[in-house]
């Protein structure tokens, strides 16, 4: 046996019996003829003591940092207790020791505060991994499919595997594929999510699916994608969207319960999709805090509830309000006293290329109640007063005012909300705030093919009112520029996404489920009969044969546990992940195959 | 809402209650002017009554068997019950009712015993899985599945995710391989266990991790296997072989306790490797019964630690025993009585090209205490005697003889063993019994290769005191008719398989952690530095910064499943499994894709 007791265990209650420990050297320091190591494994780190009488053995057996060592002794009590650790009060007074394995030393050291840059430690993962940082992600991780696993298992789940060599379909231009050896010139494809499969489980009567599993999506990575990325999978049937809001809901505040300690008994807020953009500018709002936008203009035909004058802004002759799609502005507290090199450099900002805006006006509103603007040349106090009344702007606020198309401006008005709250310390890692994004567009037209396509995927449901509108409309267009005007833009879907602090952490959607509603959606996006029975002919079969109400919805699980981490990058709460390019650095993958297997799948390069 | 409460839940209790219930009609049956549906979900089934007042809208809506239907009701007392299923004191009296989705008449009847074909039930795989008897085999393999997690989890085990886009390696022969986009010209290598991440997670520190997680293996495929399988898969630090056995035994144990309600509190037999083929001839044998096989010959040099005189067979002048490599017996408990027509059904039956054996040699051991044998003309009713005592044969019993070529002879008579106890009911599907199989030999030799092959995995360590042999002996041998006086020839792994009623239902091994040893190994394997450098350097890496001992197991999730419900084969436990030629014919994969996908991967076809 190795061990009696790990490093993480022994208490002042256990002075005097003899255990056995084995780990890792952490420190080894020297007090004249003593030396003391701190001895290291997952559970926690003990101190040892090695008396004077071991100094030989010792010098013939020095131990490093890292080395792998046994060690039998007594437990006693420490003279020098350590609070700070829960084994503090002991140590173990050596009798023998083991060197069970040596250690070079590390390319970087071992640290929450290492010096190794981060294709050091991808290369020597197995090191980082050791760090105390990357070691709670981990745990953090394990903790939240616990927590998710036992949930979804008392509310009567079951954990169905689904197959991982399936078929390429026409949503699966980023499919990655796998020629099979049995079936020359045939190719599986991995799955980009198990979406088809849950809904058969569904026709097949199982009610509740879920799966913790790897999905794959063979794309360009940004910082924050991976080839391979790991999805909370569940489906329910006989349910509408209020069913599966209470359910997941319920799912998120278990994980805030059990990983963060977090009891979460506020409603989540819903908001339609049409709310979040226009008081947004964005999908996804971080609702930890307010600084609404305020909307000047009148919106073009996607926000078919919204209205808003020009009152506020028109008449005054400015030409660069005038001329812009979009007028919009936030209101930003307590900042009205920015000096000009502060303003100007938040004008910077939103002129940097991804913003891309032209300028920022502002107005400053003074605590003595006047207003001071960088349009002021165009408007007198009164109507200033009126814009950032609008903007919800109080004494001692800055409004800041960004102008242009409409796409671009929402989007830079809504990564400026989001900065100022970063600067103003908004943002709290440790606060958790859930909304429900719902009633998102069906379609999303896309001008290069000239074609709608699924701004979810083509199994989404249309509202239960847009229905008859989907299936008496033909799809096609003959002209680009008038699809706004199509009766499909307006379609909503039955989709939901749920977000946290600003994230997309989950989304689905109430499906289709009747053969002719989803030929009829195979259409529009394009699809002719024949292609459509040939990559979902299983799929239009079921549902000839009973198939029930069903609805769903799938977490990132990546990015879920770097969220309750506080951490930016998934690639921090993944084992062994991949960098930019798709490479594993550490065994170095992708990588040249034999000939010989080339051969046998009769496949060339053509490099 | 779709549904108040399910087909499983409603109680005598529940009478009065007006209720909403949806799910599929399993029959409907017309007695009169009423009509009575049995409607079904995952849950169970409730019993409609449909009044005469809805007698119209039936005929206009007629129900049909799979229809998904909606209906609100009275929970009714029923006259006449059903004391077969837990809802059988009532019915629903329906009000009111709503077909959600018709059903075309399923391609075979969705029952126990179903009229469809294999072929036809893969095909229409989300019919076949509505089917009670699928429906119970994957409840059972989730019910496994929560039972493991449980276990490892209170055990200190996480469950931490290992890649699944890896590498491809030299004992990769059978990898599938995923080409790149990104990276042109290179491949990912699906993996067929995650063997090196979980040893990389103990040089990292993790101690305890699991996975049950889906591996893959491109090779022709049995009538029990497949191409994606699912282990769970498990290693451990500082631990020795009896620690892992310990540890997994309980597993196994708790897994009987909370699927099957079992309460396995025998201890779980032991074996060496070398016991179980020379007793059993094979190496996980089925040892719910006795029939041991008696060996009457001098064993080959594999088996070091046995002997067996020629006494009881010799000097008989009997060629085909004199000139045998191997004779083997066994005692067919009660079987003294067997007809000739028997006998000559059992030799047939050895004779076939799938056992090979020539002949059937065999003794009645009859009630009267004679002895009458095929081979009495070359032994007397003594010298009978002392054989069939040799196989433990008491009277009524009927000792079965084979002789010929060691390997071949002994696993005939290991298929033998195990059809005569089919035969005599010595197989329970209701009887488990675990056996761990020890001591495996480290090396087989590969006569065509002319090298040593790892039997386990080149990871796997020899027997402690086998190490020295390994270091200091040279795997070259010139010549390969020899290569069982080599010193590798009888190294004993440190490795262990699990065994349940005759199946390997896992295997593990003690691994090796040192550099050298590491390296010695695969030389041993005929694997150049610089190969080994290339494939495994991140591993020898690895073992240079501190690596633990450590060890682990995986067992074959499907097959588990399979034994413990009482099935042959693991098809049957898989939601969406995949036929001999590796395809799932329900999606129809592999397939065919696009020239532009080919084009993007840069690579070609060559069929």
């Amino acid at each position: 046996m190795y061990r009696t007791h790990t490093c993480g265990e022994l208490r002042i209650e256990n002075a005097g019996e003899t255990v056995t420990l084995a780990g890792w050297v952490q420190t080894v320091r020297k007090f004249g003829a003593i030396t003391f190591v701190d001895l290291r494994d997952r559970y926690g780190i003990t101190q040892l003591l090695f008396g004077e009488i071991l100094n030989d053995q010792l010098e013939a057996n020095p131990l490093g940092r890292e080395f792998v060592l046994q060690v039998k002794g007594k437990v006693s009590e420490r003279s020098n207790k350590n609070k700070n650790i829960p084994t503090g009060d002991i140590e173990i007074a050596v009798d023998e020791f083991k060197i069970l394995n040596k250690s070079a030393v590390p390319p970087f050291t071992i640290q929450d505060d290492t010096d190794g840059g981060d294709d050091l430690r991808m290369k020597y993962r197995y090191l980082d991994l050791r760090r105390n940082a990357v070691k709670k992600n981990l745990e953090l991780r394990y903790a939240v499919n616990r927590s998710a696993r036992n949930y979804l298992h008392e509310n009567g789940f079951y954990d169905i595997e689904t197959p991982f060599l399936i078929k390429s379909t026409p949503e699966g231009a980023r499919d990655f594929v796998v020629p099979s050896r049995m079936n020359p010139g045939e190719f599986y494809a991995l799955p980009q999510s198990p979406q088809t499969f849950k809904q058969l489980l569904m026709v097949s009567g199982y009610d509740r699916y879920y799966q913790i599993v790897k999905c794959f999506r063979d794309e360009d990575l940004r910082a924050d994608r991976q080839p391979e990325f790991t999805q909370i999978d569940c489906e329910m049937a006989f349910v509408e969207q209020e069913d599966i809001l209470n359910m997941f809901e319920g799912l998120a505040k278990r994980i805030f319960e059990d990983v963060k300690g977090i009891d979460y008994t506020d409603a989540v807020e819903r908001m339609t999709w049409e709310d979040a953009m226009w008081n947004y500018g964005n999908d996804k709002p971080d609702i930890r805090f307010e600084m609404k936008i305020a909307n000047l203009k009148k919106p073009s035909s996607v926000y078919v509830n919204k209205t808003a004058g020009n009152a506020l802004i028109d008449n005054a002759n400015f030409v660069v309000f005038d001329s812009a799609e979009t007028v919009v502005a936030i209101a930003a507290p307590g900042c009205s006293e920015y000096t000009r090199k502060q303003t100007d450099e938040l004008t910077e900002w939103v002129k940097r290329p991804q913003i891309g805006m032209k300028g920022l006006a502002f107005i400053k509103c003074n605590t003595d109640g006047s207003y001071k603007s960088s349009i002021d040349k165009f408007y007198n106090g009164e109507r200033l007063k009126a814009i950032a009344d609008a903007a919800g702007a109080k004494a001692g606020d800055l409004v800041l005012i960004l102008a242009g198309n409409e796409e671009r401006t929402r989007k830079a008005m809504s990564e400026l909300r989001l900065e100022m709250a970063k600067r103003l310390g908004l943002r709290k890692d440790n606060e958790f705030k859930l909304l429900w994004v719902l009633d998102f567009p069906l379609f999303e037209y896309d001008e290069e093919g000239n074609r709608w396509v699924a701004r979810h995927h083509p199994f989404t449901s249309p509202k239960p009112q847009d229905i008859e509108v989907m299936i008496n409309n033909n799809p096609a267009i003959e002209d680009a520029a008038r699809y706004l005007d199509h009766p499909y833009a307006n379609i909503k879907a039955n989709a939901y996404d749920i977000v946290l602090n600003g994230n997309e952490i989950g989304g689905g959607s109430i499906r289709i489920f009747q053969r002719e509603l989803q030929e009829k959606m195979f259409a529009a996006l394009g699809m002719s009969k024949e292609e459509a029975q040939h990559k979902f002919g299983f799929l239009l079969g079921a549902f000839e044969y009973g198939a029930p109400p069903h609805g769903g919805i799938a977490f990132g699980f990546d990015r879920l546990c770097a969220i309750l981490g506080g951490s930016e990058s998934i690639r921090d709460f993944i084992a062994f992940p991949k960098n930019n390019s798709g490479r594993d650095v550490m065994i170095d993958a992708p990588s040249t195959i034999d000939d010989k297997q080339l051969e046998e799948l009769q496949i060339k390069l053509d490099v």
